[in-house]
């Protein structure tokens, strides 16, 4: 399949794919980068693609090829399991609101619920056991996998992929607090989803209190991510899991947020800004900026000041040092005069 | 509507409403807080609202009014979408043991299942695919988006709200370790949910190992928050996004969590204390206190501490020049002497 | 039922358990560590079981006995409701592919979808609304609670549990940039779960690029847990709420993951190492390890790291007068001379 050059057992029964660090036996994998070579020794898969100049000490079976990871990728795309195809039409025991539309060819599985008003474009995919509120619009050849949950008024553009568990359009989190206890605030706006963005498993994007939350076109956003109302999001960015992003937050685009990053409200995010993982935006961060830490602050200078801090032992130590050694020089002066 | 003068275009069509910052064209806007005076320059809205005597340079539609803020709101009222409503009965798909008692006008919407023993109060409303556990009990006027699950024995009060996806009593994180295995500890409490609780989507709330894990009346939780099995959340807090507050925790009343924070177990936060966003919590908070950091200190503690963080790198070349000065100091005394 | 002596109200009404912080009226609780002693007079708990030594002032019921905590535990397991059961079957609103395959007195509940090519353990528990995908397989005696979701051809062993919400198999989350656009890597791999699994409420777990992401037998997740795409989770792991795990990672066997814990990509963590709440780990962490902080360093480090920071401001307060004091040497000094 890869027309390599093949040493060790050509019998050998392959049953995986897998990277060389996390392969197990029976799997094949590859080294297309020499950092991973040392990994060859300790590597548990059974067959593996190199670099046809490679030097390797390996017991299993090995593939010499021009191009280790296209050769994987090659292998890869003619073993994968055919993709699973969603038939068109309505299931029987899906609910479909008498004033819904439905678009050619869509599909909507077991279980599922479309309410009234709904809009559902051309070859789109309603997973199993989702259910899209009142007035909801989609458009064409969206995938929405099981369990998905869209509140009334979500307008989501084309080719939007929403892995199983997303919700939509549910109430901002705003409150009045009179007399300490916390009124509700209606939140009558929605949500607005651009083209071509796709949506991580049980992430959470909470409707406008007035107007729209929106995610721009190209956007992806990964699991158990929480998007607060009257967000706005812009094109082409990466959001990745368990990332917060507060109320009314303007995020640039093609920003980069990594994992488990907390924005609080009202900021703005420049354009192809980086905020590294973990790290709390207390303040907007310009265009093209990379911020790290919480309170974050430029990448540069937390690198800078952690280096600091990591030595701030030895520096004590140093400190206490000088005292001893200015009171020691003091008295010998003292002595001296 | 709003009973403003209007400069500009009166024929100007408008689509929506927005913050000045998050406008788009066609929305209409408003500057009530003149911090936000410098946005009018940059906003996308095709009409403002703003204060009769305010002086702007806008090349949209102006209407002038006494109270922009309120203006907004009122024409935001007047032209918000009508609320969803849920009619009371049971859709034919829904599944509702023989032993379930169900109040006046209760909703139950399709595909929603409520099982043996639970009782459900007059005119709350169970979303499509909610799921009732055995013997559970919701109270009166609550409302259940789509897709809740309520574990069996679960007690809420009158008039909460949750969110799709909420899971309310799925088993406690407890386990006994022997010989590096680790055997469940058989999770037999339940979830009580007091009056006017809000949860967010997506949600998590355990139940006790033994007793109840509760929430006080009158608190708000946001989305993707998990509360470990037996703690006692007080009336009226706030509990922000992605914050995880771990087993047999005690938090008091009208205390506030912000985003992202940890509680660690077995802990007592005071009434009216403040935890700000991504905290670490390791030892107790008294009653109106208000920590930050990780590990949490007080607030004050935390910003002098984070201060001198952040002049440290410039602290050590100072130190460094103190050593320095003083080698030099001390060859000058030996040279004297 | 505990065989103890009793002091005061034999016929003191008890409604249910609780530990003594958590306790309300009508509770009985107890005291077996003497830490919680002081807990005794700010209790509200009706009745308390105790060590029949132990000297208390408590103005409700004591039980005297033996050993307590013990002694808590038999009433709890004789008081505790019975557990709720799943009968065998199908119900009758269950899909159930023409090709899926179940065992012997597996349950199937109400809404329930089982794709073609699912082949199920026998006695596992399908709960209601769960859906799993074409060609997946489970193991026997597994629990599924309401509302899983199992994507195509996710691999699940014996004995496991997964709680409501829980989404194995969502795409990894993956992407090549060009031209600034993001396009999609497909992810043709599946999620592999051994036996004796717990997976908390709402947690998920992509499926990998290629291969496998796999979790090993007897590991315990809990709640709101993030795993991404090919990552390796050794055997008899702990992981607790609201952690995420950047793809490819390699978690070794019993490995103790605290709360809110970010691990990054491709990183490799060691056997039997801990790795404390919040932490950020951008680096390996060798078998054995203990780490803390952001970034993550051996727990020593962070310890003393953090100590030094938190006396910080004494220290610049000191360098400042080290400074003066050189200052005022200098000036002798030179007067001196």
């Amino acid at each position: 399949m890869v027309g390599g050059a093949l040493t060790g057992d050509p019998e050998q029964l392959v049953t995986g794919l897998a990277g060389i660090r996390e392969a197990m036996p029976g799997d094949v994998s590859f080294v297309a980068n020499p950092k991973y070579q040392t990994a060859v020794k300790t590597t548990r898969a059974s067959v593996l693609i190199i670099d046809k100049d490679m030097d390797v000490a390996f017991g299993g079976t090995l593939i010499r090829v021009e191009n280790p990871s296209e050769a994987f990728v090659k292998l890869a795309s003619q073993v994968a399991p055919h993709p699973v195809s969603y038939k068109p039409g309505a299931h029987p025991t899906a609910i479909i609101g008498p004033t819904a539309r439905l678009g050619k060819d869509v599909s909507v599985q077991p279980h599922a619920v479309i309410e009234d008003g709904a809009v559902i474009g051309d070859r789109t995919v309603i997973g199993a056991g989702s259910y899209i509120g009142h007035e909801s619009r989609l458009g064409a050849d969206c995938l929405l996998y099981a369990r998905v949950s869209l509140r009334e008024r979500t307008m989501v553009g084309d080719r939007v992929i929403l892995h199983c568990g997303v919700v939509l359009g549910a109430d901002g989190f705003g409150f009045e607090t009179v007399g300490g206890k916390h009124q509700k605030i209606p939140q009558v706006g929605h949500v607005e989803i651009g083209d071509d963005v796709e949506i991580g498993a049980n992430t959470t994007i909470d409707r406008g209190r007035f107007g729209r939350t929106r995610v721009g076109q190209g956007t992806k956003i990964d699991n158990l991510v929480q998007i607060g109302h009257n967000c706005v999001i812009g094109d082409h960015c990466i959001i990745c899991a368990l990332v917060g992003i507060a109320g009314s937050s303007i995020i640039g685009n093609q920003v980069t947020i990594a994992g488990q990053v907390g924005v609080a409200g009202h900021l703005t995010v420049g354009d192809r800004s980086i905020i590294m993982a973990q790290a709390g935006v207390t303040k907007d961060v310009p265009a093209g900026g990379m911020v790290l830490g919480a309170p974050a602050v430029p990448h540069k200078e937390f690198k800078r000041v952690n280096a600091a801090v990591q030595r701030l032992p030895e520096t004590l130590a140093k400190v206490h040092e000088l005292e001893q050694q200015l009171a020691e020089l003091r008295a010998r002066l003292t002595t001296a005069s």
